[in-house]
């Protein structure tokens, strides 16, 4: 999306290459809570086709038991008027995310089952201060697929912490959003090119319904 | 960067506030070793300018006694050869950055003193997987200004971690750098908008010099 | 408790030094939750002195404004049904500390106010997996305070944790319990000898009611 | 060791079940350098024993092909002269263990190959501040032995936060080893309760060369 010039030099630099893939995968499904993906709500967007792909993910993920994780933004007192979390002194506009409020609720048209870990966090990352990592190591995941939103924030940061976490990571095109197109674009460039594979979402049913059958790489 | 209706949908997001700044900065520099900041080398590009601008702002901290502190990547033989490193799956350019090499060293027109910490890292941010927050906390830092390259990479990285990590972020515009200048407008874009204040060196020197000066607030 | 020689051996060693303390102290009060205070539950013995000890020093955290924070251990299905956690792999016991039921709750007879930080840990440790480190460092706090259950489990995980993380440490004796007396020694051993300073409750009370007038060394 | 109304308690609240092992182990050696094993250094004693037998078993591991890593404490002008590092405030007698001196070195006995990880570490646990975790995922490690010295110390912690990222953990006893009886006691009980499984050499030893041949467990 930069431009030629930005294409010969990432070339140069080698980077863009394709990831492995692991026999055991996990679906990680960032912020789809209420906030952010109904357009009402001031940090919300209208995600409904990401929230439909991201189902369908998870459908698939059903069929060969891959384990399937959620995570929310839900910030309390010791956060908000505590001043306990730096983050919000940036963006005082998340304070709005509250514990048990309707923003911080996942989106109900997601298919959560009552084992799926739903790991609360107050950062960018769904990895930064959370258990998320050692959640993976005990399911003995080797390969994360993560969906949700916003692509230039939480999904990013996601993305980052995966990769230097020791898991391979590929973003479904089909399941991140964001609030505005920019960003959105930029950040997939970035993760494209540097961290993880973002790939079609038939390429994605695919793989999470048959891990070892899709060419799956086990180092 | 992004156009106007980006900018009205981060208003109403509440994005872009500045963030407060405490009476302990410290200067982080990240990778600005040879082979980040030499064009000869296939990660590097000239950095000239950046490596200048960050140097005027470690000679201001020295003024105040502000810490200054280094990152450099460096690979070993577990990373390349015995794959112990999930980043160079994805990203195996990298792998040219081995430990004792000169794009490993960091850029001699920098002024690091011995007592200066330098830490090595083998992800992107400069938090993972390293006692950097350890360091920092140690020495009574609370606001970081993030230096270094690259802009789309490492920095950006690091820029998220420092906020998650407690830290108020200040990112001099002047001291940081990237190898294209699309990914490197995005990246400072985002920053601004949601982790850290984007400033002019003017101010990133005026506050470094003598921080309980220059606005600072202490929480 | 050890004996002669390994107080010998300990003196060689450089073990037994005192740490210094810095102006703004924070109490973190580890799992004093009804599953552990109370002695009717498998995982519970008698701590009502150390709840007493530890309301007595959060009072006197509140005279000068310094943060008080409490953690809880809650599992929930993901943990217990669904396998995520590890630590229930080898300490199966630990299950029935379910979220939600009255096992979690924190002793009702410690004062926790509204905004002071209740987090939610799966581990041992107080900083594993959670953003207490985040949140410490958010509120300028430079030297901790632990306080809690047990001694031989989640506070010295604590207690290793936070000298990791670049705070001072400080354990007042009356304010940490265990239900076995063996290892509650041998740990207040280990942690005194080489973690942070084990103190007594006065010196406890005089530090938090004034940090900058007892003798705080501020680095 | 701590008598039978320990025992009792311990019952009652569901410590000392045995852990699971899965397929894909690694051996992980803490801080079997000279300054440890050496007993001319102050902070080493004799661990002629510790490092025969943890040979014996990195020999093992290489049968099977399972991963070894090692670590060493190292300080710099930065951690000791420059004040960065808590724990030198409270563990003085630490700071002899200079990066270049022979204290940080290996113990030259140790059959370290070059593609085995070396990881420096600053603090107690090998995982704090560290990239160990992340290399373990990397190499698809569910299960880690963990040897070296002292049981009391570096071993302790290190045991603690493997069970905690998600590991499931054995400490082989003749394969750690401490300065002093009391404390390598004490800490082994507390470890063989709650975190991670003392067995014998023999057990240890048939375990790695056929990690799939002796009673893995793959959850």
């Amino acid at each position: 999306m930069h431009g030629d010039d930005t294409d010969r030099t990432y070339e140069r630099a080698g980077w863009g290459a394709r990831t492995p893939r692991g026999s055991r995968p996990a679906v990680v499904v960032v912020d789809l809570t209420r906030g952010f993906t109904e357009p009402e709500f001031p940090t919300g967007s209208d995600l409904t086709d990401v929230v439909a792909a991201t189902g369908d993910l998870i459908a698939a993920a059903r069929e060969s038991g891959a384990p399937v994780l959620f995570t929310t933004i839900a910030y309390g007192p010791a956060d908000v008027e505590g001043g306990a979390c730096a983050w919000l002194r940036k963006a005082p506009g998340l304070g709005i995310l509250r514990a048990g409020s309707e923003l911080a609720d996942l989106d109900p048209r997601l298919p959560r089952q009552d084992t799926d870990p739903l790991i609360v966090k107050k950062g960018a990352s769904a990895f930064f201060g959370t258990d998320l990592a050692a959640m993976l190591v005990t399911l003995r995941v080797d390969t994360v697929l993560i969906c949700g939103a916003t692509t230039s924030g939480c999904v990013r940061a996601s993305v980052v912490d995966a990769v230097q976490s020791g898991f391979d990571v590929l973003v479904p095109r089909a399941c991140v959003g964001d609030r505005a197109a920019g960003p959105h674009d930029a950040n997939l460039f970035d993760i494209d090119a540097k961290y993880g594979d973002v790939i079609d979402q038939d390429d994605a049913l695919a793989y999470v319904r048959n891990p070892t059958a899709t060419g799956a790489v086990v180092p």
